[in-house]
């Protein structure tokens, strides 16, 4: 049986772990894509309130939570921590799986955690309206229910492929009081140009970002907001690793292996960012990183300076990166689908904190659908990477001889996502490996962009 | 801001309460449709497990939950209660309004609490497959989903209408294991009938509650669930309404008025059951049941024997119906689409414990969407008549010059029902008013009937 531990209302964490102020090197800094020198707060103003930009380059530890925020991540956190019992004897194994469950927010994944505190500072400092993008929907989502409980108007520009294959994520968006438009769209300069070109442009998530910060840019009522990959967001889903600690400490556990499944960084970088604390203190832990064979960035990327958008709008950031202008395979983990890593979490692989791991979609959906049968929760696609990874976690161990334990972040739910599980069982899912000459293709990409020091 | 009220993980209830042991009279009892006698154990054995069908008829006020039971709903149990601040605020308000949550269960909705035991009392007598109808989908998946749990093999009959239009539900059954055809399907004599001379037939809720009837009927392995209506089925919600009653009293706090939308009435069961003990014992406390103005059996029905099932295989049941033959209008609460209502939540209304109300589907909207948009979750369609109700008890308060504490059910999510809100944005959804002409054809369906004593 499943096993739920749940802590009480007010264990909500007070604090967000900043794993800056623990790391043993920086990593490099973002630059100006036009002065190709480290980025300042000013150039950064025009996009992000100030607090957040102070939160992005802030060496303090522990960043306390304000208590408005708090008080709606208290909505639906803590939230539980499941000891896999079902799963562990469908394998048969003696490892001890437990997972955390992201996807009791209201839009059902950990997106929450991160959109609720942008939305508050920006609102904190005058500001009446925030343009983001959306892939699979998720993000988009996220920010127009915290749009709503902090009266800001949301503007999404959602992917046109995912705004018309996802219309319940639309309706989701509109039914908390966001507008949302099909992107390559007619409002913007980014979004016409392209148009103009490419009447049926299915869009991409770089193409969105950009149409998003040309939106923010452009109004002086509106800010920019993002789901993953900056340090600040990453920051904001650390609740998840501190609850986990939490919980675990109540049972007298601690995990030999963490596991999260990794797109821009952000649901990773929540469940391990508190648990790399302790191994960088010397703890021995692993921690694994499962990403799409599709979208390989840490396993296959290059490492070095590079846009975060198709339209070359948005400072350079240190990342494993496929290149600006890669344009991910149609798999079902829309939430994967981006061309680079996180900073924070290019930077730990570097320094051998983390492993990387990359798995083709039919293998994670088999376990996925093993998963559901037994610990009865449907998975989102992304995490079903994760529980792909844990299963050969569970393998390893077996080969090995040993009893590990083993975490892993379910961040979030299925119920948008069946299609992907009908695919499954019709067997009209494709494997997809990248292929080394794309590879090579997204290495042209980066010719000529600074060079890390 | 929303206050989330949650009990610790073992403060799930340990038994169900069974309204019948307090009730101050007892509904008539069911009837054979054969020989107009009332139904004995014997009966029923072809259909329900001796264990259930003792429950049906137990005079016991409690009733022990297994522990297996119990620890399959401790995987979302306790579920939150929480306190609508912001739609207080939003409405102007100084009445209290609470809601229990049962959207955090893996199905979405209340239905898995009685699933699983159905599921787990067949799986103890030896049988190995269960066979039921759904309509909007809920109660298929909930099935499913309580299958995979004691590995029982489950097949839904789902209503063709609402199998074409919601295939995430049906990927939902297929995901945890479960079997699922569109009903009339070929698989039955009573599917066959209707396919041979209405190959289009959309189907409804009575037509595939016979086809599931028959495959539970004549076949030895398997066994029938139905998700509403029958007194276990409604006892085995009453962990919703005893929890409330917890998280109640540690806020020192206790309703005036309970409130619960009415399909068949399970959930309003649930919420409201434990509460009608306390009102029979004497408190002042009104609960009110709110039902869809297309589809009002407790507000316009009949009260009479009916059979529950378009085929009139089923017992005859004491309702307040339309009339058997009742096909109501489409509207998206597919949950409240039931020609019946249960007969205990009937002979309530009859005893003047509760009251009924009736409203049309876009003022129910109205009111979800603004619940959304203040408190975050996004009701499923059927309890937004709960929550309409709700805003009605608040005008009468302001009118009335008092202060209430309203507490109500919201009973599921409405993740796979966002195309009813795109409606009701886009100004489609229609407001259907059950015609009088409608309700005289129904009560002739109900001519020859066994008169109630």
């Amino acid at each position: 049986m499943a096993h739920k531990y749940s802590l009480t209302d007010d264990q909500v964490p007070r604090h967000w772990y900043n794993i800056a102020a623990d790391l043993p090197s920086m990593p490099p800094p973002p630059l100006h894509p036009g002065t190709g020198q480290p980025l300042g707060p000013d150039d950064l103003a025009p996009l992000f309130p100030m607090a957040l930009i102070g939160q992005e380059v802030s060496a303090e530890r522990m960043i306390p939570i304000p208590d408005p925020v708090r008080d709606v991540l208290a909505m639906w956190r803590p939230t539980p921590l499941y000891r896999a019992d079902k799963l562990e004897a469908a394998l048969g194994t003696d490892c001890r799986i437990f997972y955390k469950y992201e996807g009791v927010s209201p839009a059902g994944s950990h997106k929450p955690n991160t959109a609720i505190p942008q939305a508050w500072y920006n609102q904190q400092e005058g500001v009446t309206r925030i343009a983001t993008e959306t892939g699979a929907g998720q993000w988009g989502s996220a920010l127009s229910f915290a749009g709503a409980q902090f009266g800001l108007e949301i503007k999404v520009y959602q992917v046109r492929a995912s705004y018309d294959a996802k219309p319940y994520r639309r309706a989701m968006i509109e039914t908390w009081g966001g507008e949302v438009v099909a992107s390559p769209s007619p409002d913007t300069n980014a979004g016409r140009a392209i148009l103009e070109t490419d009447p049926g442009c299915p869009g991409s998530l770089g193409i969105a970002i950009s149409e998003a910060v040309e939106d923010a840019a452009t109004r002086d009522d509106t800010k920019y907001a993002l789901g993953s990959v900056l340090n600040h967001v990453l920051m904001h889903q650390t609740v998840i690793g501190q609850e986990a600690q939490e919980q675990l400490r109540a049972l007298d556990a601690y995990p030999d292996v963490v596991v999260g499944c990794v797109g821009g960084g952000s649901n990773f970088a929540g469940i391990a960012f508190p648990f790399l604390a302790d191994k960088i203190a010397g703890r021995d832990i692993r921690v694994v990183a499962a990403e799409p064979a599709a979208c390989p960035t840490l396993t296959r990327g290059h490492y070095g300076y590079d846009f975060g958008d198709t339209a070359q709008l948005t400072p350079l950031l240190p990342m494993h990166t496929l290149g600006h202008g890669f344009i991910p395979a149609p798999i079902h983990s829309g939430g994967l689908r981006y061309h680079g890593a996180a900073p924070l979490v290019s930077h730990l692989l570097n320094l051998g904190l983390i492993e990387a791991v990359a798995y083709p979609q039919r293998e994670c959906f088999a376990e996925a659908v093993r998963f559901a049968r037994t610990e009865g929760i449907i998975p989102a696609p992304e995490p079903t990477h994760a529980i792909r990874a844990v299963i050969a976690e569970v393998e390893r161990a077996k080969e090995e001889g040993v009893v590990k334990t083993i975490l892993f972040n379910l961040c979030g739910h299925g119920n948008f996502d069946l299609t992907a599980y009908d695919a499954y069982f019709a067997g009209t899912m494709e494997d997809i490996e990248l292929p080394e000459a794309e590879l090579d293709e997204a290495a042209k990409a980066l010719e000529g962009m600074p060079a890390i020091a």
